[in-house]
């Protein structure tokens, strides 16, 4: 089934186009950090993509051993900081170029009121026994922070109190009184250490967020708080069903997702103290399960392209969960291809999300089209950028045969270059499984995958005529596309005759 | 046009294809194997392909600056000589896991009797003023480098005395009474100093060579000379035609050519003492000369995948002219796509043919099929692995389609790989006409043409049925496809269900 | 306090010395191996040294997430196995040239009998709740190992059951009996698996180990078992006194030590089938606590060389405890010199005990003389190798001047080559304590630590006189000196005059 | 012979010190930048220096291909440009962080009006036969390297006409009045490109230099010309005396050199319209000639440790003559150690001169001591940076004590570090003559001399007294010494005691 569509554009539109796509990405607990697999899948993420901050939780998680309690001499209890582990993951961050966008959590267990814990990683998710502990705790590690990288440097790191406590899982009761405390007593005891940090929350997902996020800002005003920001989860599919160590969830509506930020965004600007607030989606994803296998497939991809052309129109920031596959929330995944929410499957290998994050940021001019299939740039050297996109909730066969007439300045020659992926030109989970789906992977196999799981690339030349190019694209059904058409001034060296040497006929 | 081939494939057929394609290869002279360029693109061969054997001109050349005349204090003139350079080169051969295949030549200018040159960098084709300071330089040269790398290792280094002694430019005059005399004086001298080193020639190319090598083995014959083995070139197209920077030329018959190879085989046998002596094909390729635009294209890759299928036919090894496109006879190149000999051109890109040995490189099994357009092995592990080309000597349209019907022992599922290069899927000379055909590349446009110069990989999976496998491949005109059948044995994880993951309806 | 001593080497003397420094070394737990700076601290060591083999605990413990316990559709407990992260390290291993010698333990949580644990990261001590799922584990672990690296690698890996059952911390209530039963299970499990596997025990350590050693054997001969070799430890401090984060301990005399291993030997030996059975010492170090200052020292290196000169003596290997300072027994150190067993501290500074493995390995040659300061060797070139140390327990400031007189059998000239380890040349400690002993290090101090903790190099010409080169070391306190004794040819280049760049009045 | 000198050092002194150590450096000639060696010692120069710009001979020349002539259809001669190996060149640069400080030179043969060549390397000295021809060729170089670079980073290099004129050898008969018109010419072709560009000469060297500079200004002001800059060299040896391939040279009194240096100065400053105009040094060395042994020798290092204090006085900027020993004036050299020009040893093996530079290019405050033997800074941490030396022109078996009184504002400890390049400490020349001077190095002696070629690092704790800490200092004859202070805060973990772990007696 071939559809066909065709745009003329205008190249003096100015489309709203808040494209953010390298601010911000998620990683597995912090404490994975230590592991090399997590850097090897994160300098390759950052040589390609590049972002910009990182977030994830784990900060203050047993694993990182920051705080830890002993006894003296008189057999009281003291608490002293050990930052071995966190200096040796900031190191890596600043070499891979990245800043953290810290969240602050989850409890470490001496300091714990409960032992409630979630995740095959045990995070606590239970308040402070002493608030005055948790500040000294915040303050310790930012003091240190700030002595090792800077001052100046670490003020820049936004930071966001705890992580989705609208969910009873993820804070204990879910009790709304006990995190705006939370917030309102960390908040103030970062400010008065520099009151530069930039502080938000409340860090929602799913559940009564709206009011959340409602009552969140009623208790700022009345405590006269100012948040820096607002941060909220944005997530795209059903209830995911369990089979195995699996679970499959069917993508839910686009649009409305995108309705439901509108709503946040329209219940910050309703408030007049907190109008145009910025809001940082700190998570986004289809799936919010780790062992989802749509995460891994091509619809996936192409559901995301259109998800990246909108999430900056009422949005600051929106940071994709995650960027690798080193994750340990439902235990050490058995297979490569697992369903992990990251762009990098484990091995090393790009899965065909990962190019779509990789287009946007390559990305770049005015942006003069955005529709559900595609958007158009156009550029400073007077040609156009481009990505289009085929994404449906269920397959139904639909091939987009998407023209695009594009002016130009003047009668010239134009170089189209396409990258393309697709179910056929870029699809490591149909290769991994006719391979056997095997658990463990052979040098030889990864590599294989890894050579596999890249765009198709192709030129063709185009000529202006009557002052426009005509770019005819076909988009396979799961297909993202990325497109640059540039003008070409064709110097041929002394002698040289392509023609010839190609054996055309003239 | 298509055409319709299907090879029904005896899997107990012993098929003599001797595969030595990895044996040796050539380079530009030795003194650029200083340069950088050189060597990163040297360092990609062996990664990808992995040569033992590497030749080149130029060892005694004056860039080499090994043979160095002085006056002592009474005026007389000395000789020493300089190994700076040679040990760079040297080490840098070890470190790429190679060994030379040492080419005696060319005539240091003070060492010469002449001023003739040749080439761009001007290396003297007279013979020595002096056999006995020849003598002295090739054995003062081989205990240098048996000092250096070790007596065991450096007997093992092939010795060829002289390039192309038949050709006027490259011997004055072509004289090949001086040409004995060069060879029997360095073969003796090498053989007194080791007589485990293995010394060949004559290193004929092309005119009068059947002439050479009889008169050369009548010549060894009457000074009971017993040479290792015997050297030969082989070139496959016509005359080229200049335009400027360039020179066009016409593949020939291949046939031809392998008749012309099979003289050689038989004139040496016709000796009695020299009857199954090895020949070594120390150059070969298309064009024979260094900015032919063919070299660069996907009709050489697939005119070179039957003469691989071929060249050990009647000969020990054969070595294509050259690895890369640091290489200076015609001067320095003005773009990267000059039509040089190399597997690789500047800037590290991989030309067609470049897979065409890589493919070849990757073959083992036994040989159960060789035809003009394929070859194909049976392996250990069941399975097969074999190359198909499409090569034509004038674009016609014609795509091959090719069923080859294999043998197997057990009704299992096999999954096949391909990886194809043609015209379409990684032909980098039409990307760079497409871009504007520049002389100097922008890193940008360096990383696309790399990221498109590689094969298109695609997997299928394919039911054994009444113990055969069909497998049907389409190959375009100038293309070749690598293809390995394996078994497969599926096991899926817990709860993983492929099918459900792609939608597909069962 | 200087002491002067000679020693008149016999060329001919044939000395005992068993060097296998490079066999095998330790390293924190498994898991660990995921780290990226656990990897760059192997590299390092692997780079220098290359050791053969690495031991450590915990291949069974939780979080390598081997063993997995779930429900199937009826409810009932199943087991399935995880070898991802197995994998991950295993892959590290061999890419770093290691070979794992395979410490069988600790339980997993789900397979335990009980909830004893041990360090900081629980590693549980108790029996399996079922020999039938152990013997399964061990089973399924090594047909893994066999599938992916070959039979005929896995099987060359040593085995050891379990680590120091003789200490109840380490295996519950020190249960022999039990532990037996463990070793006899599992061994004929591993043999009927392949009966290639070399499988050893008891792994004791300090406790009543003579006691252990004895019954093990007495309970193989009752059984009918051939261990394929006996493992132990071998540690050399007295009892540590804690201190905050530390334990200071004091060296003990080193003759008890060796008198102990002796003692291992001859109960060995005393038993008819096992006389001569190999004794791997699968731990060694000074103190045995993770938290010693006194491992960061030069007097540690120097105590060391004592030590590796007569670890062969009667051991077939002793591995040193550990390569690396990361490593996690007693939680998480607070600092980077904090008295790890490592060879390297963290940031990859070589610690002086570092030098004194990498002198050890770079012995070649005959062994002629092996003194309580000092070891000789001839090498094949003509010359010598060898390492003197002054090794003291206590600090008393004395000066070692060795002399050696070293018969050579021609008068030439000889260059002495030393690298020098002691408190002034190579002593990170000092220079960490005199930047303030920061907690953590600053890019620029990581740099300068790891510049300055390199053996001082230095030359001399010495001449042969009378057939003899005399040889004067002097030592310091704590320092360890590695020698080599060169003949030397001069061949000044044409006109070069040292003396005269140098200003040498002649 | 022990020499003391005490220096009180005034905190608030305002000493006159233009530290522009890094600004350039020199290179042999351009087309040797292909070379892989030349780029690995550049590599490690700018690692450990970094410099901001290089600058050698031979851009125009003939091995760097640029300038080509061909004859057309109707046999007329045309140009042509060939940028491949300049791109090559620049790009390399470019990765290595370095600009090029552009000197214009020498003639392309085809463009010259003789054939008088200089060096090795047959560069052409002689002026072009067309001047329209020669500004075509300048003005397509700076074009192309605009297109490729941008524009706004090409017209930030500067840029020398010729190199030397006033001798003979490197310009036809040292011809003042043609000289003059090719930079007027040259220098009004550049400016019509862009006004921007900094262009400036004459460059001269040694004899009668004074008198070109001035009549250089004399024709610049008569010609309305306004030159950007004046260049010259500075050498500091007298005539060497030849032996074999070397010259032995003898070092001159470095306040003659410094003294000529102002005489430069003020006959600048003597020009009312040229008053200040800055002086670029575009070479300086000892000795003047590549194969002079005191390169490589510790006394180069003091010598020149003394000249990097002083040469920045009435100059703006220093080009030491030159960064690595890929050099080829005078051939290609026997030996590692033949005396080049080199910061670096073929071989990357720093020579002790390397050091003197890396120590002037880690100071950093303001400078508060300079004499003869030492230069100190202040630092904003409140301590002292500094290097000390001692420099004599002949042996005379010299030790300096120095001792430095800085003034400290608190009472509190210090850490003094210091790096030590002296003939014992590293002293590559001695050990490599002690090796017996090989030609060749084995890759074990080129790590040993690399391991050796460092300086030793040494730290001590200093105690302030009456706000006064007093740095003893001993510098050994041609040693170089880098000294930092700082104050240091000592925070011992819980339970450390340094004391107890070196045994030290309290």
């Amino acid at each position: 089934m071939k559809e066909n569509r065709t745009y003329q554009i205008n190249p003096n539109a100015k489309v709203h186009f808040h494209n953010n796509v390298d601010f911000c990405v998620g990683t597995g607990r912090m404490g994975l950090a230590l592991q090399q697999e997590y850097q090897e899948q994160l300098k390759f993420v950052q040589e390609e993509i590049g972002f910009k901050h990182i977030r994830g939780h784990g900060l203050f998680s047993d694993d990182m051993a920051i705080y830890r309690e002993y006894k003296d001499a008189k057999g009281n209890v003291k608490v002293e900081y050990n930052f071995t582990y966190l200096d040796f993951i900031m190191d890596s961050y600043k070499k891979q170029n990245l800043r953290p966008f810290l969240e602050l959590g989850f409890m470490p267990a001496k300091l714990a009121s409960g032992e409630q814990t979630i995740f095959y990683w045990k995070g606590n998710t239970t308040p402070p026994k002493s608030y005055e502990a948790w500040c000294d705790l915040v303050t310790a590690t930012l003091v240190h922070l700030m002595e090792r990288y800077g001052v100046d440097e670490v003020v820049q790191w936004p930071i966001e109190v705890w992580n989705e406590p609208n969910l009873p899982g993820f804070w204990k009761d879910a009790d709304m009184e006990e995190y705006f405390k939370l917030f309102q007593t960390t908040f103030k005891e970062i400010k008065a250490l520099d009151k530069r940090f930039r502080v938000g929350g409340p860090a929602v997902c799913g559940v009564r967020d709206e009011f959340w996020i409602r009552e969140f800002l009623n208790f700022c005003r009345r405590e006269n708080l100012k948040p820096d920001f607002i941060t909220r989860h944005h997530y795209t599919t059903e209830l995911p069903e369990k089979q195995g160590h699996y679970g499959y969830a069917e993508l839910s509506d686009a649009q409305a997702g995108f309705d439901n930020l509108q709503t946040s965004r329209d219940i910050i600007d309703s408030f007049e103290e907190y109008k145009g607030l910025e809001i940082h989606i700190t998570e986004f994803n289809t799936s919010y399960i780790p062992n989802c296998p749509l995460h891994d497939t091509n619809q996936n991809a192409a559901y995301l392209a259109q998800q990246l052309s909108m999430l900056g129109d009422v949005n600051e920031s929106y940071s994709y969960w995650t960027f690798g596959d080193i994750f340990e929330e439902q235990g050490v995944p058995f297979t490569p291809f697992h369903g992990g929410f990251g762009l990098v499957a484990n091995g090393c290998i790009p899965k065909p999300t990962f190019w779509t994050f990789k287009f946007y940021k390559d990305l770049s001019g005015e942006c003069v089209h955005k529709e559900e299939d595609s958007v158009v740039l156009r550029t400073k050297s007077g040609g156009y950028k481009g990505i289009a996109w085929n994404a449906v909730r269920e397959r139904m066969g639909r091939e987009l045969a998407l023209s695009f007439e594009l002016p130009v300045t003047n009668e010239q020659e134009y170089v189209l270059l396409t990258k393309t992926v697709d179910e056929e030109t870029c699809n490591p989970l149909k290769l991994w499984h006719d391979l056997g789906e095997p658990a463990s992977l052979s040098e030889e196999q990864r590599k294989l995958l890894r050579d596999y799981s890249r765009p198709m690339i192709a030129s063709r030349r185009l000529r202006a005529e009557a002052n426009k190019v005509t770019l005819d694209l076909n988009v396979k059904e799961h297909g993202v596309v990325y497109f640059e058409l540039q003008p070409v001034c064709q110097k041929s060296d002394r002698g040289y005759d392509y023609e010839r040497v190609m054996q055309f006929k003239s």
